[in-house]
């Protein structure tokens, strides 16, 4: 199978974009990869993309409004992994030596099909009777309290340090840090989660170019990154209640992904993780063996994930900071790692990285319908 | 590259059914997949499932319920494409080497989701001003009888033979054969084309079970048909007006499934193809270079495309005699194909062939967002 390398990444600015279409946002994103890698539309071969609500055949309304046509083109959705998904796919053809440069693309539209939260899909019948995902996720947070002696202070703390980190990146959705106290006086969306615990509503498109092995030693791009795993997994029916704090679906996928890799937990040096609510950051870190069960929180409270901590988690904001366009969260998050691979990362430099991370997990909290999960890991 | 085969394939009957969930049709028609081809759930590694209009997560609702779950599942998108489409996803994943036993699904239930007619996708603003599916192609067939001398008793006869094939299979939603008579008595739907010359409303799943050659001589099943080539194009950005009855889209997918396997248009002795009304057959067929232009319809009446003709066409009944459950029609193609190959179609057995070819095309009827086309060709 052949190797595949990133040589390309472009992103609109996360936010609300109520007046632009999603084939705008996509072409922006498109063009500024293109630019990024120093190729041009024709040199794309096949595309895959990633969005959840923005109806027929958007990946070609979006390659089109960039003035790319003609070649195969599908589009994927697998919940918020819809993203990754792409990024998956189009690394599954590149192995298969289908093409030598492909696009990933992520775009989601929603401030102008939602209002306020996203209303649940019409199949959930338990999200439709009100087990909606803030409440899902605070009943996480309460027995992840009850298990380990998390506290409401240090999930405010996860959140902080993504708003914090959110305020350096010149693309996030929110550009004004929050203190831990701040965060603690916000408005219970459902306890023990504050307003800024929750990923807002968002508009944005994420792109990344990929090529193999073969490609990358014709155009020598020195600032490739390599994609040395990308693995996909989905839920499993389940016998009884499991434990609410343990993400099996994570790990059953990260360990596809180390194993991929021919690397551990041990060896990743930061991560940019599905931080949907301020408990999921915690849930998802443990899942991929980062750390041991229940300790995670704690650990952000004394600042071992911010930019200069251990680990540095989340270094682009997150999806609380940056936003949370659906599709395009998953390659945005793969954008973030090439940036800090090739130490264009700016004021969120994490100094010296080699190995990053980027995890996505979709659908509901649980069981068969707990849907998607992925995990990319990048090295220089 | 590994070769693939499909050694597995099942389906529910096309219809109404609105008494039952996408996930319950896709759960029958894996299963039944999994039955013909000697194989368990737990063998099957990846699943790639198309459909359109079934909303998130589809794929792991209707594996879940056929018990299969943890896998990685991709859900496809590419309009009435979707089901060639997670064909095409899942072949390359096997050429990569990624997998040895996956499964390709396509799901629609339509007919509790639209009253009548499908709306048109919000995105496309042409629709909503009036240019609907209906009127589109009956713009192509008015040009056909412009440019080729085509009668409206000639698009007829191609309705009546797809309604003749239907009646022979038993999972078709219109087991009544119609007359040329009958077909041009009925209510004009978009002049010339009359209500049995567009395809219906429909419900269903279809599955079929994809092996790598290594995998293959494995299993050693008799009954393996090879798929030797599975393309994947979409619209082109146009300047002025192109000729309406040309398929330029279809021909650019079909020279690289050609190409992949080594075969030309003489090579093909049976096809299924879009007809999602009766002029679409005609344009298809010739965009695949199988009649010269405008010669189809005058052919098919005088029976060359009937079943026992010199090249059958749409053996299954077709979409307009089979029915057209979006998501699900491209996987259903290649499941008739396969029954051909295998010496298995009973009353609509094409004595002899070795080739067969599935073509769908979906989307808007020009241009870039004439969306998706793929062309599958199986051989013995």
């Amino acid at each position: 199978m052949n190797d595949v390398y990133v040589v390309g990444v472009g992103m609109t600015p996360f936010g609300k974009h109520p007046d632009r279409s999603a084939a705008d946002l996509a072409a922006e994103a498109i063009l500024g990869a293109l630019d990024d890698a120093g190729l041009r539309t024709v040199d794309i071969e096949a595309a895959w993309v990633g969005h959840v609500y923005q109806g027929m055949a958007m990946g070609q309304r979006g390659l089109g409004a960039a003035g790319i046509s003609g070649l195969p083109i599908t589009n994927v959705e697998n919940a918020c992994s819809s993203g990754s998904t792409a990024i998956y796919e189009a690394a599954t053809a590149l192995k298969a030596g289908a093409y030598d440069i492909v696009l990933a693309l992520g775009v989601e539209l929603l401030s102008t099909k939602f209002r306020g939260a996203l209303a649940p899909d019409e199949s959930d019948i338990e999200a439709q009777i009100g087990l909606t995902m803030p409440s899902v996720y605070a009943m996480r947070a309460r027995r992840h309290m009850e298990q380990y002696g998390t506290t409401p202070r240090m999930l405010a703390a996860i959140a902080s340090k993504n708003k914090f980190n959110a305020s350096l990146n010149p693309l996030a959705q929110f550009k004004k840090p929050v203190t831990v106290d701040e965060v603690m006086a916000g408005r219970l969306i459902a306890e023990p989660l504050h307003l800024h615990e929750c990923a807002p509503v968002s508009d944005g498109a994420a792109a990344v170019i990929l090529v193999s092995g073969k490609k990358l030693s014709q155009l020598g791009s020195s600032r490739a990154i390599r994609l040395v795993a990308s693995a996909l997994r989905s839920g499993k029916l389940e016998v009884g209640l499991p434990d609410m704090t343990v993400e099996d679906l994570t790990w059953r996928t990260a360990e596809a992904a180390y194993q991929q890799a021919g690397l551990g937990p041990d060896d990743v040096q930061m991560a940019e993780v599905h931080d949907c609510f301020s408990i999921a950051e915690a849930t998802r870190i443990e899942g991929l063996k980062l750390y041991p069960l229940g300790e995670y929180p704690a650990r952000v409270e004394r600042g071992e994930a911010g930019l200069g901590g251990r680990l540095p988690v989340n270094m682009s904001g997150g999806l609380l900071g940056k936003g949370h366009p659906l599709g395009a969260t998953g390659v945005a998050q793969v954008i973030e790692i090439v940036k800090q691979l090739r130490g264009e990362a700016k004021d969120r430099q994490v100094p010296g990285a080699k190995v990053g991370l980027a995890h996505c997990r979709g659908g509901k909290a649980r069981g068969v319908e707990g849907t998607a999960c992925t995990v990319n890991i990048l090295t220089i």
